[in-house]
């Protein structure tokens, strides 16, 4: 099973998109679609009977967050694209100038609004990730294991997007509320990945 | 720019390659690929004339590890299916089983060899990742912070596939050996995330 290796000729080129944001949501796809393998190993074997209905729930919620993070791989490059309109507007006269920092204010907050989300998505594979390395097959525990290291740094690489985009903002208050659900995440993240990489280890 | 949903189907699937050592490998990969970019990004432009000629350097590295991880994703599940293989062969006569087990050592000791390569590679993009994160573009440092946080965790979750091979090795000299070079790497790389993602934030 090859890969498109055109997208990351893409990522690689003078362009800067698609770069570190698209980059972070497919990392996070990737690990859900790991989580969903790990399911699909598991469900329907006789020896995990009594796991197989919470695994079917787990495959259909990592499939819903595979799909929704590989859309956010455009969807933050189109994000990136819209701030580069708004800072290629017009600015000679007085109006021009306002109309052009508001259009460029309004596009960075859209900008956020992208890796905040793969942020919000990324935590929730990492949970799913948890469930999987419990209760999947043992033969996939590294994949379990993985699922997690990647919806990891998803979320520590899409924290990044966020940052540097709040770093241009003039709303102070959305720049404090955006900060704070990041550092919830990141902190929610970090602990999920070290319970997560225990008890693989202990299952290797 | 969109990418091809095929391998991450692929993935999500019943079958267990492309799996866990695939994905990191891929995931090593993107992050040589914003390697490239932010040396692209910042290439021949005047205000870094200075760095030019070193960043021309780390960019024909940076694209030679990202094609080397692109085919070592394939190589893994290549390597996982021959030992797939192994396991399948014949155990009725001692004979047999004494084939047979000296056909998984050998294919399982292969297997163990493509994670340790994307361990080895993602730690030397982890290294240029800083250096661009030093000398490139302000304008793509969170790219670089990415590149960095997708190489470390290349490198860990190659780890985990180099560990569940070693688990069924018999050969103790050979996993004594590739678990020092693991752990060797591995807090290396800690140390790196740690330094880069220092410097990321101090000039977001």
């Amino acid at each position: 099973m090859g890969f498109d290796q055109s997208f990351l000729d893409g990522v690689a080129s003078s362009s800067p998109t698609p770069g570190g944001g698209s980059a972070s949501a497919l990392v996070g796809s990737l690990a859900a679609g790991l989580t969903s393998m790990v399911c699909n190993l598991t469900i329907g074997k006789k020896k995990y009977q009594e796991v197989s209905e919470e695994l079917t729930k787990v495959l259909g919620e990592s499939e819903e967050l595979r799909q929704r993070l590989a859309r956010l791989v455009d969807d933050d490059s189109q994000a990136f694209d819209e701030v580069m309109k708004a800072y290629r507007l017009p600015k000679e006269s007085p109006e021009e100038k306002e109309v052009r920092s508001h259009r460029i204010e309004q596009a960075t907050k859209g900008a956020t609004q992208v890796p905040l989300e793969v942020m919000e998505k990324a935590l929730r594979v990492l949970e799913l990730s948890q469930v999987v390395a419990e209760k999947g097959t043992p033969n996939s525990i590294s994949d379990a294991g993985v699922a997690a290291v990647l919806a990891w740094s998803a979320v520590e690489g899409a924290n990044l997007n966020v940052e540097i985009n709040l770093s241009s903002l003039k709303d102070e208050t959305f720049v404090k509320g955006i900060r704070t659900k990041c550092e919830g995440i990141k902190s929610r993240a970090q602990m999920l990945l070290n319970e997560v990489l225990l008890l693989v280890k202990s299952k290797i």
